[in-house]
């Protein structure tokens, strides 16, 4: 943290930045509390709209021109501009304003009413009252609401670095631009659309992507890109309905043994996926990313214990090593019944859902043709509908396969110069970071990189432990302070 | 059929019952419905305990002498007894009146509300009225309830057979015992209990268990034995709690996966069971239950088709064969969610229920141990209880094994001198009989052999598409005028 700080001070912006918010913490989080205060989640058409308008008034405070982008059926996107004269480059900065689903039933405190906590709440933590004006905060409490982490801090931070700016009189040196979406929760389903739609108006040589969590230790990280994300559902059928299993056992094919066999012949013991040209065509990591990837703090011994995890797939590979490579995850199964429910039956049919994981150099269509292929290797006649009786009669085995659509992995190379530079950039504000060629999960990048055909780089600030995707969200006060930090000087890139 | 019918009428017995049955169709499919709407699951036990005095009144209303025998914790026997003058010897009469456990969402109708339809629910069968007093039944019209196939139906008939040898003054020659168990579906936990508390009143020379469906050609069938059943339940351990299988896939292990490579490890691709000596110590047949097999009508093509199977099991082996060795199923198989409810997670547990049928030879604690003992050899930690943090994170792989008990196999030579006459009698009533050495179910046979020292012959009456232990349970009307017949003919040997 002391490196960090002293490193903060090279950075004038961050500089800039630091000491607005020490003068005005309580009216940041007054202007993060309003925010959250709207409900965000995306089918609630009316409070989205509140949400995009009220952003776009809180851009125009600050002198940024600001209007709401969409297309018809999509909830809209905040587009924001600083046009810097001189400039020869643009920067488009991008979070989004919606929030995961949730069951306020789940929840400590209701989840559109922000509260400030003295810890975390499943640490016992309890609501505090916020400081006066004037008085700080403790950088350990926390903010909870929905869209406290994920992902209207960036919000936040970007508007208060644009303050500290002003007040400091710091220009930027690019052109600005924000894109803040409004559905990336509900699978980004419009955000190509819109893109496309107003090529010009999103151009930028750059997007940052402001979502995620920094990495597990709290040091700041610097994604260059996420996995792709496919999948398919398997369905596999033994009689036409269930069999008494002593009259039939043995003798009538089972559907939950054929899927287990199936599914051993995807990936043997170590993990590996064992799927005939599975693995063709993956761009390799160059020895920059490569290099990254060592450097980072390795995390998988604290993880495998919250985990409870005695093993981990991969012969031994480590976790960061592990996400540049396709997973395939069998995301659920089932067949008949378990536990007290369970009868001495032959399932009539099997079922198993899978997910895929793609990285740089696999396409989604060719990945899923590539499994259902292996499918009809083991033997199975693959349908794409429930078959007829017929049709099940006719063929020893006999698959349902439904698959998904999909998006690609995006990376941008490390070694670009523009990757370089927000590497120092974000370096001279908080210090040594973990740089990651893709992070193991999925963004919406294909829906930016193709229309747009531009670069993005990821640069979160929300703690790792925000309970993002659950109930709880919230946001460790440091991380907001950091944020702002952090935006300042990518602010003035 | 037309066999069958001049053969029934050489019976006097069988002929008297079916006059009496045509005469009283409706009568006696009333009676049976009253004992079908009592719920009949084993562990129900104030529903269970109005079955047994509802079936003890029945009894009593035919003049048989009937109690209530039972042991504490368990469910009753309905114990009935015609002692016949100058008899020497005592048949008894198994059935029972307990049902398989139910979902009632999967039913067409509700399960305890008996219902007539007039084809197979899965053919688009209607509930249509039961034709008026004096009015025939359709005889491939079909009794829809919990325990009209298994193993309601043999009460019905044996008492039905009473009445009619009553109106027509035909007597017993052997001493008649009833045993009806309340707890069969529920694997007779304490049926050898009550017998070996019990033994003077429940001897017998032969006990015949009237359980189980006749041959799928719709033929009288003769059973020697039953193989035995056993089993067991495995959970297998992932993450403490789902994870997100972007950010972790391809490094946590995923439970589902293990399990399908662990079943996949039990079971080759011909369904020949992979686990060590599981198939040690197997009796073999004699040449008369060999050719008793052979010489039964092969029906595998016929059942395929009926099940819409392309394939099956053993390698082009025939079903009657087949369930004279070992099986093992997979029952049931479970983790996180499929279908519409399916999320990109790393499940954290993944459970399947495994039962085995056993063949004489095998003892069903060595089997399972030998199964356990499988389970260890591929690497799992195998445990009896939940696993707690330590041990999930002390162990690369964890395995929650619940054996559940069983019984061996049992089998009565077919060239018994009682068995010659058992086989010449149901002939007489019934035409030409498929002969097997033992059906592929199971039934509590060592619970009944091993107290008593006595015999057990099973002779079934239900139809083999009874969806005995599924949903939709019923009993082809022509099965029970042609059980009521043969119990006529079995009460008079």
């Amino acid at each position: 943290m002391t490196a960090a700080l002293a490193l903060a001070q090279d950075n004038a912006a961050a500089r800039a930045a630091r000491e607005w918010r020490q003068q005005h913490e309580r009216a940041i989080v007054d202007e993060f509390f309003s925010l959250l205060a709207i409900p965000n989640i995306a089918r609630d058409r009316d409070n989205i709209q509140r949400n995009a308008e009220t952003i776009a008034r809180m851009l125009e405070k600050r002198g940024v021109a600001a209007k709401l982008v969409s297309v018809p059926g999509a909830n809209p996107v905040v587009f924001g501009e600083i046009r810097t004269p001189g400039a020869s480059r643009t920067i488009v900065f991008y979070a989004h304003y919606d929030g995961q689903p949730l069951d306020p039933k789940e929840w400590a405190s209701p989840p559109f009413e922000p509260v400030l906590r003295d810890k975390p709440v499943q640490d016992g933590g309890k609501t505090i009252p916020l400081p006066a004006a004037g008085q700080p905060f403790d950088p350990e409490w926390r903010l909870y609401a929905r869209g406290a982490g994920d992902d209207k801090a960036p919000i936040i931070a970007m508007l208060t670095a644009l303050d500290a700016m002003r007040a400091a009189g710091i220009r930027t040196r690019s052109n600005i631009k924000f894109a803040f979406e409004g559905e990336e929760e509900a699978g980004s389903p419009n955000l190509e659309r819109i893109l496309a739609a107003n090529k010009e108006l999103f151009a930028g040589d750059l997007w940052l992507m402001c979502d995620g969590p920094v990495y597990q230790t709290r040091q700041q990280q610097i994604v260059f890109g996420a996995r792709g994300d496919t999948g398919l559902d398997i369905t596999l059928y033994g009689p036409r309905y269930e069999l008494h299993s002593g009259h039939y056992g043995n003798w009538a094919p089972n559907p939950a043994l054929m899927l287990a066999q199936l599914l051993a012949s995807m990936k043997n013991a170590e993990g590996r996926i064992t799927i005939d040209h599975f693995y063709d065509g993956i761009t390799p990591l160059s020895p920059l990313e490569k290099r990254a990837i060592a450097e980072a703090p390795v995390i998988d011994e604290m993880l495998a214990r919250e985990f409870w995890l005695g093993s981990t797939e991969g012969g031994g590979a480590k976790l960061n090593d592990l996400v540049t490579l396709p997973a395939l995850n069998v995301r659920g199964m089932a067949s008949s019944r378990t536990g007290n429910q369970a009868s001495n039956v032959i399932p009539a049919t099997a079922t198993a859902s899978i997910d895929i994981r793609l990285v740089p150099g696999m396409d989604a269509h060719e990945t899923t043709s590539r499994v259902v292929e292996h499918i009809r290797k083991q033997g199975f006649f693959v349908v794409d509908k429930e078959p007829d009786a017929d049709t099940r009669r006719s063929h020893a085995k006999v698959a349902l396969v439904t698959v998904r659509g999909g998006d690609n992995a995006v990376r941008t190379p490390m070694d670009l110069p523009m990757a370089q530079e927000v590497i120092r950039v974000v370096e001279s504000v908080r210090g040594p970071t973990v740089k990651l060629p893709n992070m193991g999960g999925s963004l919406p990048l294909t829906s930016i990189v193709r229309p747009l055909g531009t670069r993005v780089i990821v640069v979160p600030i929300a703690n790792h432990d925000d309970n993002q995707h659950s109930f709880n969200e919230n946001l460790r006060v440091q991380n907001l302070w950091d944020g702002i930090e952090l935006m300042a000087g990518l602010l003035v890139m």
